[in-house]
C-alpha cells in the first residue's frame, strides 16, 4: 500500500503523451509538437563552439555551478536582455532548467493549496501542470485576438472574494493560440493590474520568432515597460532560439522574489547544467544567436504562410483562425458541434497528428479547437498534411449534418 | 507587498552558500565542496565522444526528449544497473536532472505538509532542503559507524503516532559522515522495515568510489537485495562518475511510483537535458566509465589516506573520526565544548575552508562536527591545509581550557 501525497492526485497524464508515442511512426506527419525542426538546429555553430572551448572552460562545463547560473552566461544573457530593453539592473536573473522550471519555481514561491492562479484560456499545458502540482485553483480568462479579455479580467478581479496569487500570461505568440497582444492591450493590462499586489508571470518563450519587423511595437514586453506598482516575473528560454535539448531558460524578477526562487531551485536541482550553459553563453557572446535568428525567422514564416494559405483555401465554413505573425502555432476554431478528439483520431488514421483543444483548456473540457504546429514540418510536409487535416474535419462535419 | 507561499518560509539559505563565495579567493584551500576535482574530469573522453556523434545524434541532443529519458541512455543505463545487480526488469528508470531532482520528485510524490520523513543524523543537506520545501516534519535517527542506529529507528517507529511517509538513507559512503553500512545493518534494516508501507529512499551517489575490493560485500545496495514487502526508491547520479555539470541522475522505482514521478517531472522541467544525456550514454556504452573509475578510485583513495594519516598524527585529544573506505568525506567529531562555526571562521582566516556540522543536522543545531572533503584537493594541498585545520581546532580548544 503506497500513500502518495495529495498534490500528486491533482496531476494527470495529458493526451499529448499518447500523441508523442505516435511520433515514432516513420511516415506520420507531425503538426503536434511544439519543438523546433531537427533540420534547423545550429549544429555547425555548436560544433565550432565546443571545439574552441579551452580546458578551463570545459572544466567549468563539467562542474557544479552557482545555483543562479555560471557567471559567463549571466553576463552574456544580461547583455542580451538589456538589448531587448529589459530592466536588467533593477532585477535579478536566475538561470533555470528550461523556462518551464522557471514557471514551476514561481508557482512554488507563490501558491499554497487552494490559492487562485489566473491564466488565459487557452493556456500552455506545461504551466497548467506546474500550477496543478501545487494544488492551485486555476481560474481562466478568455483570450481575444488582441490579447487577454480585459473586461473579463476586470470582472473576475472584482468578483473574486479571495485575491489571486498570480496572473500567468504569454503575450507574445501565445501557445497554443498564436496571439500577439496588441500594444494597447498591454498598456491597459498594466493599468488594470497596478497596485493590486498580484504578480504577473510573463512567459516570453517565442518573442524572437516574429515574422514582421513592423510588429516590434507590439512585441515590447510588459517587463520592458517596467511599470511601477506591479511585480512582473519575466521568463524566457533557449529552447526556441538554440535548442530545447540544452534545457535552459531564465527568469528576470525583483530581488525579493529572486531570493525565494533561488532557495527553491537549490532544493530542486542545485543548479542548471553547466555544460549547456557554457554553450549557450558562447552562442550569445559570439553573436551567432543573431545570425541564427535571421536564418530561421524567414523559414518559420514561410511554413506559417504555407499552412495559413492552405487552410484559407481548404477549411470548410464554420472553421476560423487568425494568421500567426510569429511563433509556432495555428489555433483553429471548429464549429461547436465538432469534437477535436474525434477529428484527431480520424486524422491519425489518415497519417497526420496535431493536438486537440481540450489539452490547453485549464479545465480540460472545451474541445472545439485544434492546435497545428508548423515549426516541425517542411513546406512539402505541410502541403501534404493540411489536406488530410481538412479531410478529417469534413468527415466529422458531414456526420453531424446527417 | 508580496505574498509568498507558506512552504517557502520553511526554506533557508545554508552556511554552504557563504562558504562558496570564498571559493573564489585564489589561495584558499578548499575542503568544503562535495565536487570532483576539476583536474580529474574525463575531458579527453568527452571530446572523443562529442566529435564522434553523428548528425542524427546531435539532433537528438539538441531536441526535447521523452520525460523519462532519451532511449539510448535508458538502454545503456539499464545495462549498467543490471551489472550492479539491480532489479531493472521489475522496476522503471526515470532520468532526472541530477539525483537531487530524483529526491525532490520523490518528496513531492509522498509528502503533504506536516508529514513525517525519517532521515539519518547527520544528513545530506540537499535532501533536507527538498523535504523542507514540501513542509515535511523531519525526524532524525542517529548514524553509527556501522550504519543507521537500528534500535533508535525501531524505537522511533514504535513511538510515532502517525506513521512516517518515507525513510531516507545513504548507506554507501554517506555524505557527510563517510559511513559505509555494514552488510548486517542492511539486512536487519530490511527486516525492520518490511511490511510497514513506508518506502525507503536509498541515495546511492557514491558507491562506485570504493577504495577496497573486499568491501564489495557491504556495498550491495538495499535495492539489489530486492526485498519483498518493502518499496525501495533507488537514486543514483552521474555527478561523481562523469561530471556534475551534466546534471544527470536517475531513480529506479516500482512502476506505480514511477508513474507519479514521471507526471511530477513533466511539471518541473519536462525532461532532462538531451545534450548531456547523449554524452552520458556514450560514456557508459563505450566502457569509458569503467576505465575512468579505475583511474580515479586510487587517486581519491590516496587523498583520503593522506588526509586520514595527517589527522591521526595531528588532531588533539578529544577529536575522533572513522577513516573513510570510499566516497568524498571525513567527518570529525570535536570535543562537545567546541563549536564548529567558531573553528571554521578561524580556519578561513588561516586560508582553509570546510563545512560545519550543523549544516548537516536536520534540525540545524548540533555543531560539534566538521566535514572535510578530500575530493577536490591535491595531495600537496591536503598536506598544506590539514595542519591549518588542526591549528584552528587547537586555538579554540585552548580558549576553552583557559
Amino acid at each position: 500500500m503506497i500513500h502518495f501525497s495529495s498534490s500528486v492526485s491533482s496531476l494527470r497524464a495529458s493526451e499529448i503523451r499518447d500523441l508523442m508515442s505516435l511520433a515514432n511512426k516513420p511516415d506520420m506527419i507531425l503538426f503536434s509538437g511544439g519543438m523546433p525542426d531537427n533540420d534547423l538546429f545550429p549544429l555547425e555553430e555548436v560544433d565550432a563552439i565546443y571545439n574552441r572551448l579551452s580546458t578551463k572552460e570545459k572544466q567549468i562545463a563539467m562542474q557544479y555551478g552557482p545555483t543562479h547560473g555560471i557567471p559567463p552566461l549571466l553576463d552574456s544573457l544580461s547583455d542580451y536582455l538589456k538589448k531587448k530593453g529589459l530592466p536588467v539592473n533593477d532585477n535579478k536573473i536566475l538561470i533555470t532548467t528550461g523556462s518551464l522550471q522557471a514557471i514551476n519555481i514561481l508557482a512554488h514561491a507563490f501558491i499554497d493549496p487552494g490559492d487562485i492562479v489566473l491564466v488565459e484560456n487557452p493556456c500552455f499545458i506545461g504551466a497548467i501542470s506546474a500550477f496543478r502540482s501545487y494544488q492551485a485553483n486555476i481560474v481562466s480568462i478568455p483570450l481575444t485576438p488582441a490579447g487577454i479579455d480585459l473586461e473579463a479580467l476586470e470582472q473576475t478581479l472584482d468578483t473574486l472574494t479571495t485575491p489571486p496569487k498570480m496572473l500567468y500570461l504569454t503575450p507574445n505568440f501565445h501557445n497554443p493560440a498564436g496571439t500577439l497582444y496588441h500594444r494597447d492591450t498591454k498598456l491597459k493590462l498594466i493599468e488594470l493590474m497596478r497596485n493590486r499586489s498580484i504578480p504577473v508571470l510573463e512567459d516570453d518563450a517565442y518573442s524572437e520568432l516574429y515574422f514582421h519587423e513592423e510588429d516590434k511595437i507590439h512585441l515590447e514586453t510588459l517587463k520592458a515597460m517596467n511599470p511601477e506598482g506591479l511585480d512582473i516575473c519575466y521568463t524566457g528560454s533557449f529552447s526556441k532560439i538554440l535548442g530545447p535539448g540544452l534545457r535552459l531558460g531564465w527568469m528576470l524578477v525583483p530581488e525579493e522574489i529572486y531570493k525565494k526562487c533561488e532557495l527553491i531551485k537549490q532544493s530542486i536541482d542545485a543548479c542548471s547544467p553547466s555544460f549547456t550553459q557554457m554553450i549557450a553563453h558562447k552562442f550569445l557572446e559570439s553573436g551567432m544567436e543573431q545570425e541564427y535568428l535571421k536564418r530561421i525567422r524567414p523559414e518559420y514564416a514561410l511554413r506559417a504562410e504555407t499552412m495559413s494559405r492552405l487552410l484559407r483555401e481548404l477549411l470548410p465554413e464554420g472553421c476560423s483562425f487568425t494568421e500567426p505573425r510569429g511563433g509556432f502555432y495555428i489555433w483553429i476554431k471548429l464549429p461547436d458541434s465538432l469534437d477535436a478528439t474525434d477529428i484527431l483520431k480520424t486524422a491519425i488514421a489518415k497519417g497526420v497528428v496535431f493536438v486537440s483543444g481540450k489539452t490547453f483548456d485549464p479545465h480540460g473540457i472545451a474541445n472545439n479547437h485544434i492546435r497545428l504546429s508548423y515549426c516541425n514540418s517542411s513546406v512539402a510536409k505541410i502541403n501534404e498534411g493540411i489536406p488530410l487535416v481538412v479531410d478529417a474535419i469534413r468527415h466529422h462535419q458531414q456526420q453531424v449534418v446527417r
